[in-house]
């Protein structure tokens, strides 16, 4: 199993700093998240230490989503919240915070401050097929 | 296959609504969102027809997000963006608003206005503990 020494969600998953462990399998760990932006807010992590999404091996990846499922529906009965968010960041411009691949668990109350949602601006069309095609030839 | 006769995404899936397609197996798709936040929004879904993450099978959930990956990885190489979010939404107070379960690839830009982080709150630890054991209680 590949770890960091010095990454606080491999140590979380050592045993070494304590956490409120909601469900764990030999590939995964879920856990309550310390800093709650409403109550029920969790995550869920892969074992084996990668950054982010771009180096988290196929077999992690659908356990944690797997989990993810499993854990947000306890979280719905359990709290029963308007809503609840999957959210995953990859580098700092996007908010990742602890450089371990780690999917939040967000339950969400009808207008509070989350801002989560972003304005609808229908692209230009030519640009986005351009967009389009870039992806595309990084695809394939 | 599960579809919806009224869901927008269930008909780009039979190509009654058009779309710029990027990737496409047997069971899931991804294309370009048409209302991008920043160059290379895009989307993957599941072919069968689900509102949230609480209903979408345990297959499709895994082959979602191996797309995810791929599609990001793409994106990342094609447009090199600051950072990536992945979205997923569950209800209209998540901000969800298309009922066909997706999954946002959503670039990101230091200083951009997406608002997609929080405050750290440290929780209140009984009441942590609490929330937890609510939890625990309906997931086992």
């Amino acid at each position: 199993m590949t770890r960091d020494a010095d990454c606080i969600f491999c140590k979380i998953i050592t045993g070494e700093i304590p956490s409120l462990k909601l469900l764990e399998t030999e590939r995964i760990l879920a856990f309550m998240d310390i800093n709650p932006f409403h109550d029920g807010h969790c995550m869920v992590i892969p074992k084996a230490h990668s950054e982010t999404i771009f180096a988290c091996e196929e077999e992690d990846l659908a356990a944690c989503i797997k989990a993810v499922r499993t854990v947000a529906t306890a979280l719905r009965d359990a709290l029963e919240p308007d809503g609840i968010n999957i959210i995953q960041s990859n580098g700092t411009a996007a908010g990742q915070s602890i450089a371990h691949f780690h999917m939040h668990i967000f339950p969400r109350k009808v207008g509070d401050e989350a801002m989560m949602n972003w304005d609808y601006k229908p692209a230009e069309m030519d640009h986005l097929k351009d967009v389009h095609a870039r992806i595309l030839a990084a695809l394939w």
